[in-house]
């Protein structure tokens, strides 16, 4: 379990504030599924065969590419909690930490770089960063590729493009995809207006905890859906513009929200302060939830600007930390849940006492 | 309006905190019935007469008696909003506020005794006391009672005992009731089965706003039904002996509670005191129900106790200032509902600030 405890001390680059609109977008990602040639699909490959491609792939990110000095893993080695904590982290897929043997990743140091080996395509390359910068992402997910391509050689058709094990995949094999915090939208309900004109422009929106306006902490996933018949720069335009548009939906909901009732809203705010910071039992859903708040709170100036900013980098850290494999990696040992919700809202306790300043 | 300002920046004597169960009996009441020989109940009564009759008892007061020189009110000459704060304040009934015509109120300072005029009955002494007292609230109500009696004669039957407009009050005419505070039983849900241990024992109990489990603030009134073929000390004996039971009952619960799940009912109370803190707009009930898990955080020492106990005094005298009219009164206009709930905010978190040590 030691080995990823040093992971759960540091924030992901990504999670770091980012100058531009980083309080509705928080980060950015691109995906890139590849296959290498000559291989059957993860699905329809034996163990053996499994770990022996899990090899060449290692071997070729050490040969040489972005990832030489990044850390190695192979899920069968983990235990039920490390699995957790990189799911927790967007570092693994669910898939990657149910079915384990012949299953591998490799992580940047700062996380702003990984590759699955062996999930639903033989490679996933997974590139994230702060705000809204997926140009940024595609750049080191492609060099990753272009690195590995030429070691490992990927499956590509001339017509079709990357060839993938799931078809909606092929083409670019791309996708690309902005963490939205968009609790304005939520509280006025117009949240499904929104969702629904994305949807019919091909784009994706899932709740990152949670479907729909019942999303824990009003955070959202906005991607791609399509990959087939374009470039990796029109997904990338496409993120930026749509991502955008739901931005500024975001930004004058929170307008509507402080013009019309800004006392119920202050009330919703200090009320989300009272309880991170007094409560002695926190589930991972009030307290998501009430982060939200808080950050609302502050994007908004209703809660007073603290001693600089970096007591809200530290808010933001939390949506990471109090989740519940991070609390147990972080203690060392596992927890039932009522033992979490303690030490969830003890950790939570210290860290925002500092940002209350509400009586 | 402003006759009775003074009265709300004042906390009336029976709210300060007695030295004896005073965190479970908040304070004791003993009324007494009584009717001028020779008049007819006020109900079947014009307004003429029952002016003529509030004059005699008026002059009465006047002439020789403990409330020489308390405050006297005519109903009819007050605001809505008067009469409001009175009833909060237990110095008048509903039905005096409703029937204001040739009614009255004579009202010590320290509003530890009282007297309404033509109520159900032509007089109703009133007198409370902080803690279980009944038998120091009936020497005070005796005292004013004899007073009377020797200058305006009262309705007695040698069998019977004093006569009242309703059957219920024949014979001492009077009801002597504790106020009690009883989270606990409340929480731990033991409260019905008390209560009806109490009502076969001829006690009534009610909630001091609002009926049952669902009682505001967990207050609730208990009383003796019966009032024929007892004396006045036997009523005095058997509150003592049956409000003494129950604070019993609620002190096993509270042990019970901190026993069973310390860290739950820490998580409930200091949730309260965030609530407190914090909220920009607090209704009646959300705000007696919090103060009430103060309180009882208080006794059971989850909250630290702070420099002296006056703040824990101040946090008692809320229940009433944090009341509709009460608010209206001390801010001297009338307010709307949501104008009302951000006051009574803010004068909480003033108020509660020096006890939050939550962090």
């Amino acid at each position: 379990m030691s080995e990823l405890r040093d992971f759960a001390r540091r924030t992901p680059s990504w999670l770091t504030r980012a100058a531009d609109q980083s309080s509705i977008v928080l980060s950015s990602r691109v995906r890139l599924a590849r296959n290498i040639r000559g291989w059957t699909f993860p699905h329809a490959t034996d163990a053996d065969r499994l770990c022996g491609l899990r090899d060449e792939v290692f071997g070729a990110v050490l040969r040489d590419s972005p990832l030489v000095s990044a850390r190695r893993l192979l899920m069968e080695d983990l235990e039920e909690l490390e699995l957790g904590f990189l799911r927790e982290r967007n570092m693994i897929s669910s898939d990657l930490a149910r079915f384990v043997l012949g299953r591998g990743l490799v992580l940047a140091e700062d996380e702003s770089l990984s590759l699955m080996v062996n999930e639903e395509d033989h490679i996933r390359i997974q590139a994230l960063a702060p705000g809204l910068d997926p140009s940024g992402c595609l750049g080191r997910a492609s060099g990753l590729s272009r690195a590995l391509e030429s070691s490992l050689g990927f499956a590509f058709d001339q017509r079709l493009g990357y060839l993938t094990a799931c078809p909606t995949n092929v083409g670019t094999g791309m996708r690309a995809s902005a963490l939205m915090h968009l609790p304005a939208l939520v509280l006025t309900g117009d949240l499904q207006r929104v969702l629904n004109s994305l949807r019919r422009l091909d784009f994706t929106v899932r709740g990152t905890y949670g479907e729909g306006s019942g999303a824990m902490g009003a955070l959202f996933q906005v991607s791609n859906s399509a990959t087939l018949g374009q470039s990796e720069d029109d997904i990338v335009g496409q993120l930026l513009a749509h991502a955008g548009k739901v931005a500024d939906c975001e930004r004058r909901a929170r307008e509507a929200l402080i013009t019309r009732d800004r006392v119920r809203l202050e009330d919703r705010i200090w009320r989300a302060m009272g309880r991170l910071t007094h409560a002695r039992l926190l589930s991972t859903r009030e307290a998501l939830d009430a982060l939200s708040d808080l950050q609302l709170g502050h994007a908004l100036g209703v809660l007073p600007a603290t001693e600089g900013v970096d007591d809200w980098d530290e808010v933001n850290e939390l949506l990471l930390e109090i989740q519940g494999a991070h609390l147990q990696i972080s203690e060392g040992r596992s927890m039932e849940a009522p033992e979490r919700d303690e030490l969830r809202a003890t950790l939570i306790r210290q860290r925002i006492a500092g940002t209350d300043e509400g009586k």
